[in-house]
């Protein structure tokens, strides 16, 4: 259908025509239409049927302008075709991890899909210290499905390069990434973040270290030209909604073909994030155990789930039956691993850094009002990414990931802590 | 327009509406129409002005079905669409090296190009030991152009995801060179070359070792996911046209965002391929020193026209003005060069396994009649195959490599010659 941009008398009328849609919102007269939406880009509704809020349906359309600047501030409506055919495939793939989706119309800009009631954003309890018991797990075996099958390993070769084709014109958003996360931070640039002290130890510590720059020049490489999966692109905790039992992974619309190690380090990188606030925010050192705890998870339960689905799999694109004896392909599968593990740290280095310094801070530390403090946990940030791009390449498994992160913390603890609390 | 199969009789006509063409063809009453192809996937025609052959331009045109089997074998006319896209920018970016594309017309399948007349395709004179003196500068030139400038290094990105957009469909192909290349050679495979001994011998040197054939499978996963430029995808001695003085680049159908190693590796190791032929064929000594040496230049022109390109480009997808100091970058380079070099020596590996025990055999080695020098010779390309994949990762440079190769020889030259003269 020709795009329209629907308000919200249209929306009634639009919903009644899918029947799925219908199937959620059941029967009845009215419907309960409230706008939930940061209103910077997109339009996202919550629609209920009037008299039972359990029976509701999220609708989100992108407009052809950023829409708080106006209908002067034109902006391609491209991103949701992207957000759209992501959002379909996870749905399929790891039901349960990502929200079911009703309806999706590319012509109209427009996905109809579960709405995640009584869930957060999962930044913000974290910030405030919650903690979810299966939140690394879930994460795990999304990053495991969906790696694994939208992958060279789990699709056959035409399948693979077909799928290719559906996302190679996300470029706006790969542009953004290539920018924001592998570039501006690590020069002088008008984006970037402009608290002067953190702002000079960052240039202190590593941009004048071409060693360092060396590395995220070799990951930005990665980024442009590894496209070991389809990735989500930017999975980080707030892409994802959480309660007690319950993680959904949502905004798929930076989805590209990108190295897997992009994926996991991200989101590893967020969890590590946060250990750091948790020297000012409430949780404290219960709470920094608990997230270390969950990033060993996310580790062990995605190695795990890729390798289960590999076990399933003998043949695709990568893959030929007997091509290697089963011992030796087991020995191929941890080389295989090893390398996801090691490029996940170089790529969360660059995503503290970027976190820290770039134009996209994360709110666990650049919300934090206390400049005096919010700038010494800055620092240690720039000194974490530091560690972990110079030793990513040294570190053997989620064990020495681990006990160099602690050492790192051990050492400087004290010195943190000191006028904090 | 729309697609229709063009006859002879429908040649000028169709020509007559092209411009460009008839400034090439100039003016007169008639022109002389011959069909030049082999006859199996398209057709192929030279038309001349009559009564001056030097104005006389090349007409290819694929057909919906395989024309060998007839009409009622279909076959996709797609691989015309990347073979005109590809020549098109081969073009423009290495005039000269490639032929004049006059008229390329995707909905008709038909590509107008320079006629190439008096060249012959490389292969067939290397053969017969011709030496040509500019070969090895021309085809490192080639390489340097076309890799720089359509890769991340020499395209920014918006314009460098269009491009891939353009090619990622060419999956058809891209899957033969999975297979053909990567996979059936190194098990046992129905459609392999079925010279019993030099099957054995395969079975024996490579198809047992796990080492060797987990490295064949890194080098598959590079092809599938390592898109650094668009490659020609198929570049070896049958895909050169070559005279005393000029050397063209033909046939890019294969043409697809692959790994720089691949398209560098695959030509160097057609000359070594043509090295174990010389014991039989006529070239002698002499002529597998004057290879050898080709080897080098290749690798050393293809090197110094990338390096001289990059130091001319300072913003691409990949590079940002004033990221790396000036002698950091070199360092960079240095690295990035060095990956190259190795990928090469890996990919040139697989190259000479497929070319001796796959499909597709090279007629260097498998067109020699006597059975019991060619098994002799197919045997020594198996273990030169094996000895490169084994140190690839340990040679560093271009003398290194040139070193071991005649080491190899050296080691085995009177072995092989007993009884071959």
């Amino acid at each position: 259908m020709t795009y329209t941009v629907l308000d919200q008398a249209a929306l009634p009328g639009y919903l009644e025509g899918l029947p799925r849609v219908m199937e959620v919102l059941g029967d009845g007269q009215d419907y309960d239409i409230t706008e939930i939406g940061d209103g910077n880009l997109n339009f996202v509704y919550r629609v209920a049927r009037t008299g039972d809020r359990m029976r509701s349906v999220i609708l989100k359309q992108a407009v052809p302008y950023l829409r708080v600047a106006g209908e002067d501030w034109p902006l391609s409506r491209d991103r949701m075709i992207y957000e759209l055919r992501a959002s379909r495939l996870y749905s399929d793939l790891a039901p349960g991890l990502v929200p079911e989706i009703y309806h999706a119309d590319e012509d109209m800009s427009v996905v109809v899909m579960e709405d995640l009631r009584d869930l957060r954003v999962l930044r913000y309890p974290m910030i405030e210290g919650v903690v979810f018991p299966n939140i690394g797990k879930d994460i795990g075996r999304f990053l495991g499905k969906a790696l694994f099958k939208l992958s060279y390993l789990g699709m056959d070769s035409m399948a693979r390069r077909d799928l290719m084709a559906q996302f190679v014109k996300n470029e706006e958003l790969c542009k953004l990434t290539e920018d924001f996360i592998f570039t501006f931070p690590f020069v002088e640039h008008e984006s970037n973040y402009v608290n002067p002290e953190t702002n000079a130890h960052a240039t202190k510590v590593f941009r004048g270290d071409p060693e360092y720059l060396k590395r995220v020049l070799y990951f930005k490489e990665q980024f442009l030209a590894k496209p070991d999966a389809l990735l989500h692109g930017d999975l980080h905790t707030g892409a994802l909604m959480a309660g007690p039992d319950a993680t959904f992974v949502i905004d798929p619309e930076f989805a590209l073909f990108g190295p897997f190690g992009f994926e996991v380090g991200k989101i590893m990188a967020n969890f590590l994030f946060c250990y750091t606030a948790h020297y000012h925010r409430p949780g404290g050192p219960d709470y920094q155990d608990w997230l270390l705890g969950e990033v060993t998870t996310i580790w062990t339960t995605f190695n795990t789930e890729f390798l289960r689905l590999w076990g399933e799999q003998d043949e695709s694109a990568l893959l030929y039956p007997g091509f290697l004896e089963p011992a030796d392909l087991e020995d191929y599968k941890a080389d295989f691993m090893h390398r996801i593990f090691q490029d996940a740290i170089g790529f969360g280095a660059c995503s503290l850094a970027r976190r820290t310094v770039g134009i996209a801070g994360n709110a666990d530390v650049r919300g934090i009002e206390d400049m005096a403090v919010r700038t010494r946990l800055e620092m240690m940030n720039i000194d974490l990414s530091y560690l972990l791009m110079m030793k990513y390449d040294s570190l053997d498994n989620i064990d020495a990931l681990v006990a160099v992160i602690k050492d790192f913390h051990a050492a400087r603890k004290d010195k943190v802590l000191e006028g904090l609390t």
